[in-house]
């Protein structure tokens, strides 16, 4: 394992001071360190928008705290649910009066921290509602969708409840919003390495030379299938096959696409997917109006992508559009 | 070799397709499909700004395309020299008739491209002049310097002769910024895992696990050194005690620091290493006030990172502030 690392179990730590001190300008820490907070949070008169998760999955989920996205971010361990506390750190960091709309993913002990993190916050009269991100497909039936986990979907729902927020809207206003985000995602994966956590120096699933998984999750967690390595054309179709029918999107309609890396994929892949994508797309009658392709939501040093189709209707094309500033997503007024 | 693309030998046809539909806001392809431009080029009353390189560095070269940056860019094939056509058609493209600054690497190739584009340029009345980029300290002596090899202090010329230009700049005026911004980057890379080019399909050298190669190549030229792998922080020390004595960098001055992975590196070891990068560079008084930590010039899937130290003054600090917007980097005004 060639890695970049100091001690194994500080990883989280070390990243931290570098980030803050690279990022000052918009973000900073909060009393609790495992708490990142917009550098002006709480930011008066506007709904705070919280979100957290697992780290090594930069540059989510503190990459997205920002001007127009989210105000405070609870950090985890590598792969591993923040503190309940640190949950409620984070309301804590981001209310600034009007409510707190806590944006996360499905996974156990997101759900089980989030969940205790608002008891707390009810004590301290901070009223806290959450929309729980499951836009990956192949992690569950679609009879089962309440069961699905959340993966790269989750940045466009941030965006728009970042976006409804800073509009001004109100804490029903913001989670409403961002409730019809994810519910407009569809997402997939498909691995073509696996990852290895610094403190454990092995990865802890296995993807062949010559194989890849279809429907991995972003921890490893297991796909719908393995099959042997296609053509980035045939792995866009196969993606396609899996997200399209969900929704389902149809011809007329306008969406968005985010096609992230997992961590090692070089970037000019990337596109080369994106190009089938969109070809395919345009053959569907499907027009894409925005197109997100970048290192968005990561997995350490896995090789793969994830692909999200995103339904659009004027107000999720408005709250796109809106200007934001992060360092995992900007966008210009 | 678990990888995205189609034909091998059209990864630049099929890349370039998805990267001028997702930024088609931004850039458009010239005549000649090997020259992307900004979608403006050639904008009136401005000097062009123009590189070019091999493919498989995203974001770098095509990336660096957009305001207050580069008009157009060359693409070569995987790691190889855009021809000397495609350099003079991105001459061509840059226009506006006050002239071309060619901002590009010192390699063989580029260098004789570049010469014979030139005459191409000369013969049609397009006004052209030069910076060679020559950043990298360990690819030869402090005396050899113009025989060094340019890496990821490219970028730092870029920006500073991008903005010079788009500042009204004369072509002299830009050169003579962009030549400064280069005299004063000094950049080191380490390797910790090779690269694959997809119609090679395997590594064209090896690092073997447990070591890391200390001076290497953006195409994994030979480094200086390779030794056993170490902590981040021996790491960000070893870098900094090649990088900082060549310049030299002393106490008092101000510097911009530009931390990129090389493809496969995680995100958050980027930052674990700018945590040291930052402390010692405290430590021996050097002020960091600019920052950029990313993946901003890749090599495919190499894991590892180049560093580059910019010492700079107002001049400098201007141009590195200067709005700027392009895939690779955006500056806010």
């Amino acid at each position: 394992m060639n890695r970049i690392f100091n001690d194994p179990d500080l990883v989280v730590e070390d990243m931290l001071r570098g980030w803050l001190q690279v990022h000052s300008d918009l973000v900073a820490a909060a009393e609790n360190r495992r708490v990142v907070r917009h550098v002006r949070a709480p930011i008066a008169g506007k709904v705070g928008v919280v979100t957290g998760g697992g780290s090594g999955h930069e540059p989510a989920f503190l990459g997205y705290v920002g001007d127009g996205l989210v105000d405070a971010v609870a950090v985890g361990e590598i792969f591993s649910s923040p503190t309940a506390k640190s949950f409620f750190d984070a309301f804590k960091a981001a209310d600034a009066g009007k409510g707190v709309a806590c944006l996360y993913g499905n996974y156990a002990g997101d759900n089980m921290n989030v969940k205790m993190a608002m008891k707390m916050a009810e004590k301290e009269g901070i009223r806290v509602r959450t929309v729980v991100a499951n836009d990956d497909v192949p992690s569950a039936p679609r009879s089962d969708r309440e069961k699905r986990r959340g993966v790269a979907g989750e940045i466009l729902m941030w965006k728009v409840g970042g976006a409804r927020a800073a509009m001004g809207g109100s804490l029903d206003e913001v989670i409403t919003a961002a409730q019809k985000a994810i519910d407009s995602c569809r997402s997939i994966g498909i691995g073509l390495s696996a990852c290895t956590i610094p403190a454990v120096g092995k990865p802890n699933f296995e993807i062949k030379d010559g194989e890849m998984e279809v429907g991995i999750g972003h921890h490893g967690e297991p796909g719908i299938k393995v099959v042997k390595t296609t053509s980035a054309n045939a792995m866009a179709d196969l993606m396609l096959e899996t997200v399209l029918p969900d929704l389902p999107f149809e011809a007329g309609m306008e969406v968005a696409v985010l096609l992230s890396g997992l961590g090692a994929t070089p970037i000019m892949e990337l596109y080369i997917l994106q190009a089938r994508v969109a070809e395919i797309l345009a053959s569907r009658g499907i027009q894409i109006s925005r197109h997100f392709v970048g290192n968005y939501f990561t997995s350490l040093d896995m090789m793969g992508v994830t692909l999200t189709v995103m339904k659009l209707d004027d107000e999720l094309k408005a709250c796109l559009a809106y200007p934001c500033r992060s360092v995992g997503m900007t966008v210009e007024g």
